[in-house]
């Protein structure tokens, strides 16, 4: 397939810039001073796939922002890819961290930083591009469908409806998803594992006002020390999520698999210098790596009450809060994570306050096998373009859409992602490798032959 | 001295309309948008100081805002009693909280409400009016000098070198501050102690930035959590605070002592009823009213970190922060509880995270002797006026300036205070009783006129 290699040597730069001018649009999702930003995105989206030569490319609406489609049916008999992203991005802050503004993309060392460059835009332009060049080439040996949607980063809330909707038009045989990370740029991998997620935001109230901490402290129960308390209660000293029941739906992995992720080459020395810390902190008993993938956390990913503003104020205050996130292994059901998490943390609170627990959006833990034709095809892909068997490894994050593929579409997806852990999505500095763009777009047409080989 | 209450019944309607005058200007001094009005309020209070009749009247400059200074020396030979107060308040701070707009005070129920009702305003202004009533009257019987000082709200950082500065102008026999509560209206008390304060802020570190929490989560530590576990440990299962040495210095109140304050009457039902609680919380062993004023105490007065935007965002933080303060009791000394703070919450926290430490300002705990003649001439003072011998008790609060005027000008204070608990000073809604304003005003006169005779 050198006609590959041919065309993405001639075309390269104009499908770099082309990213840039994606990337350019602020698409945030969260925030609705962004909202014609994000509308303008898909419009751009829609323009792009129609020049790769898509069909029937339109914006379909659903009661959020809208889910761009677009298609290329070229035999009924063969097998159908639906390709699966999201043009919104996380929102910057803090921008003063950035070291140049996130929607104005530069180039450096061989990276592009922007928001949304790696997370999503970077990776599902591959998919476009990777489609251009098959289209126009003639060698796009499979039917392929588009997904790209507008809320991934803020839960995907109305996809469900919309799949229940476009079941019909969605029909096809697998979902490929690019919004994961290799190991390293030498380690190909496939994500066959991500955890689920349970996000909940509590609530504590002591006094009725924020009082005076000299007249009633020390007398009066102090919501915020009591907040402390509670949340620290609930890991053990072995770093043990202390909720009962939170362990019991937990599939364990098996010492066989557990010993062939211990071969996956990982520097704890590397990682620590990356991100500036001593130590890393984790469950007892299992590695950096499994702590981050194949078993469940508890995380405050926001805590505040009292008095905030500069200097010093004494006092006693009448409330406080924390965002606090559960991700969940394969076994664990996020409703029922989420209904264990409130009766204890009701259970724990002590009389002297009142405590309400607010469930956000979850999603379901996934496992994908690799035993099934998708899973060989995309290996066998990356075998060729890496040179290298890729590992099949868990991820830590969740895309909760992929548990909804299944319950809707009854497809099975697969997460060929490009990206590395130090990508920085979510952060300021967000980048996606050259390499990885290029290597990604030069991957999908060689998942799409193999696929259609295999379905033979 | 029947001629006072004929005075006071004569003016009362113009004392009050003088104060609600006062309290319309916003002295908020720890917000510099405010430092015109925190002027204005000094320049008022010059010209209500002049009308009441007092010589030399002037503002002293400091390192930040003004003194208001006036004096009626009527006999080098008599004693000189230095009225102490302030003219700034507290931030008004939530705002919409208030019941009517903080600075267009309003009576209601028999009570002034408007920030600085009862701190300060309304309190220290019931020494300039009975002031005026007793020149008027041709009672006055001491000395007076006034110090009102701007800067109480912020820890009266400039007042010591004041002090130094102007130690001979400050000559007298004692201080008279009214800033502080009665038991209840029925029930008169003397302030004879108040607790000192150690006041930190902490900043505790994780990895360098913002992380996924999907990806991080489980592997590195989340100084939200670890702050929380930090927080959590400062008090173990009594609510004894478990800093080592953090009681070493603490003088324990007498069996005699304590017997004679569980007298005090207090209704544990009425207030947990006010404060809408369902229980109170603090160290095993002593009451509620011990909790709140003879024991050292450790309070989280703020704590912030990771997200607190609305929705959900899935980061692990890169910081968390909390500002912490102690009210010290006698034998503790600020400095040394800070320095053992420092250490003990460096020494607590894993090598996952990095831990800062910054001091805020402090104060020391103070306790007044009973058998003294200011003490004696105060309790008669509210004897005659309440029909009722006051209790004396220890406060909550600190005023770290009555320490001060020991240190710098060898005096010590009275703290003879006509406001309640439930004024809620630093909360919003802040009020202030008509009878208490006027009882005040009353009272005073015969403290001047008891101490007067107990000095011949």
């Amino acid at each position: 397939m050198s006609v590959i290699n041919e065309y993405l040597n001639q075309h390269q730069e104009r499908f770099i810039n082309e990213l840039l001018e994606l990337l350019r649009i602020p698409s945030v999702s969260a925030d609705s001073k962004y909202s014609q930003d994000v509308i303008r995105t898909a419009e751009k989206v829609k323009e792009f796939l129609q020049e790769a030569g898509a069909d029937n490319v339109e914006l379909l609406q659903t009661e959020g922002f809208p889910v761009v489609y677009g298609e290329k049916i070229i035999d009924p008999a063969l097998p159908t890819v639906i390709v699966y992203g999201h043009y919104d991005v996380q929102p910057p802050d803090p921008i003063n961290l950035w070291d140049s503004p996130p929607f104005e993309p530069v180039i450096k060392d061989g990276n592009i930083y922007a928001r949304g460059a790696a997370d999503d835009k970077g990776q599902f332009f591959m998919h476009v591009k990777a489609f251009e060049l098959m289209n126009r080439t003639n060698t796009l040996s499979c039917n392929v469908k588009f997904m790209i949607e507008g809320e991934e980063e803020v839960g995907s809330e109305n996809l469900g409806t919309f799949l229940e909707k476009n079941k019909e038009r969605y029909q096809g045989d697998v979902i490929l998803i690019s919004d994961t990370s290799l190991i390293a740029n030498d380690v190909p991998s496939l994500t066959v594992g991500l955890r689920g997620l349970s996000y909940v935001e509590v609530e504590v109230t002591g006094p009725n006002i924020d009082l005076h901490s000299g007249v009633y402290g020390g007398a009066v129960a102090n919501p915020v020390n009591v907040l402390c308390t509670m949340i620290a209660s609930l890991h053990d000293e072995n770093r043990k999520i202390t909720i009962p029941g939170f362990y019991d739906d937990v599939i364990e992995v098996s010492a066989a698999d557990r010993a062939k992720m211990a071969e996956t080459p990982f520097s704890l020395e590397e990682y620590k210098r990356d991100l500036n810390i001593d130590d890393v902190m984790g469950e007892s008993g299992y590695s950096t790596i499994e702590r981050a993938s194949i078993r469940p956390t508890l995380d405050v990913n926001g805590i505040w009450g009292g008095y905030i503003g500069e200097g010093a104020k004494t006092v006693l205050p009448s409330k406080a809060f924390a965002k606090i996130s559960m991700r969940l292994v394969p076994g664990q059901d996020p409703d029922k994570i989420t209904e264990l998490f409130a009766r204890h943390f009701k259970s724990i609170a002590p009389a002297s306050v009142k405590v309400e627990v607010r469930p956000h959006h979850g999603g379901k833990p996934v496992v994908t096998p690799t035993d099934t034709n998708e899973y060989k095809a995309a290996a066998m892909a990356m075998n060729t373009t890496f040179g290298k068997e890729p590992i099949p490894a868990r991820g830590g994050g969740s895309i909760p859409i992929v548990a909804l593929f299944e319950e809707v579409l009854g497809l099975k997806s697969v997460l060929m992602g490009f990206g590395l852990d130090s990508d920085a999505i979510h952060s300021p500095n967000e980048k996606y490798g050259i390499f990885n763009y290029l290597k990604g777009i030069e991957t999908i047409p060689h998942f799409f032959h193999n696929y259609a080989e295999l379905k033979k």
